[in-house]
């Protein structure tokens, strides 16, 4: 039984050490077919070669997110395999956009560690780093996880916790070299709105729902080589539930945040979130969107800061996400904070 | 809320209007794969470039069906978000096959308009035109939506119906570029009929059966980027079933008839065709085909009118299709007629 | 209703016949892609173009299963469509890897034919041949099944049983044109373990579990062109269950055998094979694997011949795999004996 990996406990990680992440993976126009099957994306820009051509790209680059759970995915062996929670996001940053062909590898540099008082787990900081074939990062982001410790009996690392950004500071979103929406076609994209068109403080209801099906989640979540048990094995957990990949929770709020938000067409940087409450098949998703800023990047590309929430039941209307006891109330999946670009 | 897209009503429609649908699309191998794995088909045309080529074209061009989906799922935005029912089609040609890499965008031109008698809700006609990156027309039909009116003070407009041909003539059917049947491998297309063993009247039971997931037409629906919310939000009708696209059922049952039509290797035109009765996951669906007319075109090429029924349970055999008040019965799903090109 | 092709019966097969298969099929990216949303798949050679082409090969050739799966649908419509039992493999053996853009087709020989003793049956041999657009062969493969009679009143055939090896012998294994695992990364593949330390008789659980879902294996088995009605149509058992292909367990387990064989890259050879019971939607499936032995090949390159048993059921737990009786147990699924290719 020696030869299979039963993942890393807390006293595995070492700060400063960097873990390069196994199995680096092509990807090609496969990938976009099946995201364009899996979520209601609509996004123009990873849609047509056409449209992004006319973005100044060469042809239509994949979907940000498919970046991110490539990246992802490939950390969950080494990262998340013992993990009892996935705590939270900072300082996500998409560097440059991936191409069918383009082949990603991951590594991720423990950050920061600290025991939690009961001695049985504590935190690990990392931060992840995507890249192209050629070295070049592709997408780099901090994520903290509750671990547990395999040998109680361990020392306790030196507490390090690291200073992570509240928020990517607009000078730093990363514009794709090229990158231009001086002749952006809104009738193509599929609304008339604007960067300027949208206020501080909007909230934007996406309107539809989709519920969500046992095969579809773990196609999406296989497909990104995502291999915790806890998507897939129905014998896992004790009420024979499959939890749905916190991944597929953003792909499916995003791809509907399209009615209202056709032109944020690229995502740059993600700022936090939160997997408020867990997802199981049969949930309705419906998502909504504040705008908690936006900032001018050049002539004719700005960036909104957005919070996409995504919800479950019928109700699923914008309202309070915590109650009393500051908690998410239970209806509540994601409070995700990013950064994406829209034309001016 | 206003950002977001709540569909046109009766009203916000004028004769002679063109509608630019949003999103133009690449589609590519992926799209291909997708097809295979969500039907059952077969067509050799279409499954290898090694016979498309030895039929005159450059490789194998995407499923007929895929070109059908594409554009029609460019337009429900702008022509079925309202709609109550799906009336019919008619004069549907494809034009030009689609190859992977090509990019397809869709308009529509408003042909006809007739108010209901109760005020309530109208016809709308409307020829679509799917176009490739070049410009050039790939797929051209006529359809006709019942919509509600939004705004029942609205006056009605003038009636127009236009006049629309029972069948597309055999002169109008477009050959593809560069096709021949000269030298076609009836054993790699895996059955010996040629075009002139079919007789008028002539009905092909197709034998297979297939049972329809939820997951799977909400992938099928999801990836022609068709978001008409009750494919996929259990919780919009009362009675929460999610109602399966149609296209899904020609798809289907288009697949299915390989067993028997193996060489009916393109479609070239839709005559008409209805959507008989809704389809749900768990219904088990059977095909037949009726041959209703034949028309030489080349020395080597001959054109099959055909018409596709495909019914639900395990009955499900060829016979009436509409009861004594002139309404399909309950089991019969789709009645479909159109031309297919096949080996003389 | 001629026109449909029933299938053949067990008279309908002479010795020596040489069947060419329908449908040729090119595959490509998509097919990939679809394999690693269906299956766990994350053997590093058939993940990234650059993990592969630092083994010699020209870019990451598609999974060695999905040559096996689509030479095998190929083969149904004339070899199995009227079969009762799928009865065993042998002599399996790849001989050149498929790329995206290849396209494959096939052909069987029948070198084996039985009339059961009660006359209703026969056992008929077949040697499949799967070949890629230039006519050179990729796959080769024995397969027997049990075929029904049409007519009972048709002559026994001659008693031909053909002489099939228990196993491949190593010097019959076809390493890949160019590959080399001299300056194989096992950092990226995943594990460090090489083949020398693998020991005859060791026993590797591979942990991990999957639930199976309708629409997955459905899917899958579209994807491979495979048109056995008992895996798509809830209406054709009596117990309303859809069987699921065998290949669709082979390939589940294979993959979750990356979890202590992440560097067996390449399947080479099946020396035989078992469907040990039927597999339903809703099972969980999980695998072990026993090493058989080991044979050095090159310098770089060993072969291990490998026992992959797939089991069903949360117990699950490597052990006797057949009762008392000698018959498999009702929790196993599968039975392989294969070779791969791993770095010395």
């Amino acid at each position: 039984m020696s030869k299979t990996n039963a993942g890393r406990f807390f006293e595995d990680y070492a700060l400063g050490e960097v873990i390069r992440h196994a199995v680096p993976r092509t990807l090609a126009e496969g990938e976009r077919a099946l995201y364009h099957a899996l979520y209601p994306a609509r996004h123009a820009l990873h849609s047509s070669d056409a449209f992004a051509g006319a973005c100044g790209l060469d042809g239509s680059p994949l979907d940000d997110l498919i970046t991110f759970h490539v990246v992802f995915g490939k950390t969950v062996p080494d990262i998340s395999l013992n993990a009892v929670a996935n705590l939270g996001y900072a300082e996500g940053r998409w560097l440059k956009p991936v191409y069918p062909g383009d082949t990603l590898s991951a590594e991720s540099e423990v950050i920061g560690l600290k025991q939690n008082s009961n001695g049985t787990s504590g935190l690990v900081y990392v931060r992840t780093t995507g890249r192209d074939q050629t070295g070049e990062p592709v997408l780099d982001y901090v994520r903290w996880v509750m671990v547990r410790k395999g040998n109680l009996e361990a020392p306790a690392p030196d507490t390090t916790i690291p200073d992570l950004a509240k928020v990517v500071a607009p000078e730093d979103l990363v514009i794709p070299d090229g990158l231009s929406f001086a002749d952006y076609d809104f009738t193509a994209a599929g609304e008339p709105h604007r960067w300027g068109d949208y206020a501080k403080g909007e909230v934007i209801d996406h309107v539809d729902g989709s519920t969500i099906e046992e095969a579809e989640h773990m196609l999406a979540t296989r497909l990104w080589q995502n291999t915790a048990k806890v998507h897939f094995d129905a014998t896992f957990r004790e009420d024979g539930k499959r939890l749905i990949y916190g991944g597929h929770v953003i792909s499916m709020a995003r791809a509907l945040s399209f009615n209202g938000l056709a032109n944020a067409q690229m995502l740059v940087a993600i700022n936090g979130g939160a997997h408020a409450n867990p997802c199981f098949a049969g949930d309705t998703l419906r998502a909504w969107t504040e705008v908690l800023d936006a900032a001018p990047l050049t002539d004719d590309i700005g960036a909104l800061r957005l919070r996409l929430v995504a919800v479950k039941g019928p109700e699923a209307l914008a309202g309070d996400l915590k109650g009393e006891d500051g908690r998410y109330l239970p209806h509540v999946l994601l409070d995700l904070d990013y950064w994406a670009l829209m034309p001016r």
